[in-house]
């Protein structure tokens, strides 16, 4: 069971040191610095007594108690040596960091296998070698040498290091937030099919993220996938999908990168969420973490960038959602929030006068509004009449909120330096920005794909 | 000529006022704020004696200095009046920035037609009406209602207002410069074609870009766009391409969208770059406005995360580059520099414990390596082993700087909210940063496709 990587009551850092310089250092530090995390840390150093305030051991079998999870951070030659000590010390899980194994080469390769038939005849599991190693926030375990981000819904797990720690930092600064993390590296033994399967069961984790190159065993990993997807919304990004994508992570991870073509087949059967680049990753989970599927693809679009909202319509037909026509009644409605030049079509253009106040009163009348689905409030961040940098996508949160959170809302705020004002609230109030109007439709077009695979 | 609106040593602001809720004082502002502004400011408004310490003038009329520049704020109904004592006057340059006209309804575009025509007559050109304004930044002058922004190399000329000015807040925000910026609103007289001649002959314009949704006269476009983009690299992004968009583009400034296919192939024979969303457009003049074309496309790349290059790896053979093969030669040159677990294969995983004097000497290599036209050095952001945050941006600028700059660098850096710790350099040392592998790949294939454009 992998879950018991991510709830651990007791921690070996087999490689804890003082030296900052090295990552026994960063992971030990990822560990101390938690406030909440309950689990006990023993640091393992024949070199110290004492590493960072705690007493440290000269090995794993020094420790009096039972150890429920060991972190590898020796160099790849003493490796071996201490997964014996493991063993011996019926250590069930363990993660090992050290790099130089079957990405090197062959001898690299044989050395893992050998590893992971001694640890599993000793019923132990490994992650890695060659990882950045895994976090779970919700008990506030960082076991990685990665910083720790926020804590949120999404879980992600990555052969790639330090792409993961991308992945990390680009939802953390858009406001988006974790609940497990996992860097499989080589993955000599658990692969992206466990991290799957404990994801499914997991219940704070709603959308599964994964990064991959190469799959092991496919049939496994698809029917797993196909499971997972049909329960939550799982966004793929896969690297080598070229050949000299393929070249590239052959020299990565030591594997061979997984054909794209079936893959890409597999995944779309499976109702997962494939994306080619990592900006629509990101984009992806982002509106699934935040988000309620759409009912439909109608679309009302407000704005105060006539251009923003024509930008927008093309990549609406591209990504196939409808651009509704407004019914007399609803422009009635709407008549007295708009000022005197706008005109009542939609898009809306309610011209660069349109404050926060309007900017709420219209989100709501198109949430309340039967015949749209989708609502898309794009702004440029006025910097004249006094208005506040925020005040639009705070009505728009009012608006929102006001009405259950029920329909899907796609804010779009194209304002460079000026979303340094807005970006905080999304991130306290778990609404999306979308940076550009392509970003936010195909935002809606990856909600709206899922909502029609989900009422087949 | 459309150069004297960009140069003018008497502007009158008619509907200059002190109310902080009207855009006569944002303009007004953004004018007396300026530095650098040699031009004499004469503030017109029948309502008061004096606005924001300038004495006002009852009308523009009452000026006894020639008026170079008059920028109108008042009322739609009003403007025709002031147009009919702006020639008297005998001014030769307006700016309506007020709405109300040929946006709005037939009548409107009628009333747009006596206006120019009046003004024609005596020999005066209009810039709008329905617009932001202007800017040229050499001079500091911002007679627009939109923030300030950097000075740069930059020339920008857009339909649309709100659209414009999020174009600039996002390429401030990564660090590029303007030296031109139009808004033309309605485009009842100056049109895209006289803005292209005026910054095809602006000796500090080496960077054109283009948004428009419709254009007046086809044929002149056309050329004078062909005769802009063989000198100087020319931008274009054009709302409106589907059906959906000209639909919005018709509502937003009154006219008829151009169709999209016919206008697509004329900017491809022209040898412009044609941008289809936000961000390439962003992208795209990025890459023309900080570096220079390569010779070929052959790419080198150094990265601490080998996912992302292997994503690099996967656009680079998307977008026609080609990832060479290292010489036995490079390898030993560069072997001093790297970790020993890093295998000498392009791309150069030189792993996550990589620092920045690694990042100095191995671009640097590559930039003097004869058989690489393109050197890519890709980071995630280290947060362990003391690194700084941008010791290998700093690397990779020093070496590109003691190589003359002779190649172009697409410095990818996919690091969320550490991006913070680079940006400032960027814009300080005009590198450009590369947020994705996507992004840095197709801004070398855009600079590669106007490289052979030029060739034949």
């Amino acid at each position: 069971m992998v879950k018991q990587f991510f709830n651990p009551k007791t921690i070996a850092v087999i490689g804890a040191t003082a030296d900052p310089k090295k990552f026994g250092n960063a992971v030990t530090m990822n560990l101390l610095e938690s406030k909440n995390l309950q689990s006990e840390i023993f640091p393992v150093n024949p070199r110290s007594d004492s590493i960072l305030g705690l007493k440290s051991y000269p090995s794993i079998l020094d420790i009096e108690k039972e150890i429920d999870l060991a972190i590898l951070l020796v160099p790849a030659k003493a490796v071996p040596v201490i997964i014996d000590q493991c063993v011996e010390k019926k250590v069930k899980r363990i993660i090992i960091i050290s790099a130089g194994f079957g990405e090197i080469n062959e001898e690299g390769k044989k050395l893992e296998r050998e590893m992971v038939s001694k640890a599993q005849e000793a019923g132990a599991r490994i992650i890695g070698p060659n990882c950045v190693g895994i976090m779970n926030l919700d008990i506030g375990l960082n076991a990685s040498f990665v910083l720790t981000p926020i804590k949120g819904n999404v879980s992600i797990v990555t052969q790639s290091g330090s792409f993961g720690a991308a992945c990390l930092f680009e939802m953390w600064w858009q406001g988006l937030g974790f609940s497990k993390f996992a860097n499989l590296g080589n993955m000599a033994d658990v692969n992206l099919t466990d991290l799957l399967e404990y994801f499914k069961n997991d219940d704070v984790t709603e959308v599964v993220c994964i990064y991959l190159e190469s799959v092991i065993d496919g049939r496994a990993f698809y029917n797993k996938m196909k499971e997972v997807a049909s329960i939550k919304p799982t966004v793929i990004l896969k690297g080598g999908r070229t050949s000299a994508g393929m070249k590239s992570a052959n020299s990565h991870t030591g594997s061979i990168a997984t054909d794209y073509t079936s893959l890409k087949a597999a995944i779309k059967q499976s109702g997962a969420t494939l994306c080619e680049g990592l900006m629509d990753y990101i984009t992806a989970i982002k509106a699934f973490s935040f988000l309620p599927l759409p009912k439909g693809k109608r679309v009302g679009i407000l704005t105060n960038s006539g251009g923003s909202a024509v930008l927008f319509s093309d990549n609406a037909e591209e990504f196939g959602l409808e651009i509704v026509e407004f019914s007399e009644d609803f422009k009635e409605k709407i008549n007295p929030f708009l000022l005197p030049l706008v005109k009542k079509v939609n898009p809306l253009d309610m011209i660069a006068g349109a404050n926060g106040e309007a900017y709420y009163n219209v989100t709501k009348a198109m949430l309340e509004n039967p015949d749209i689905d989708i609502v898309v409030p794009c702004a440029v961040i006025p910097t004249f009449f006094e208005m506040k940098p925020d005040e639009h996508f705070l009505g728009v949160i009012k608006a929102w909120n006001e009405t259950g959170r029920k329909k899907p809302i796609f804010p779009i705020f194209m304002s460079g330096f000026l979303l340094e004002h807005v970006k905080g609230i999304a991130e306290e109030e778990k609404t999306p920005i979308f940076m550009s109007p392509k970003e936010a439709a195909f935002a809606a077009k990856i909600l709206l794909d899922r909502a029609k695979k989900l009422q087949k």
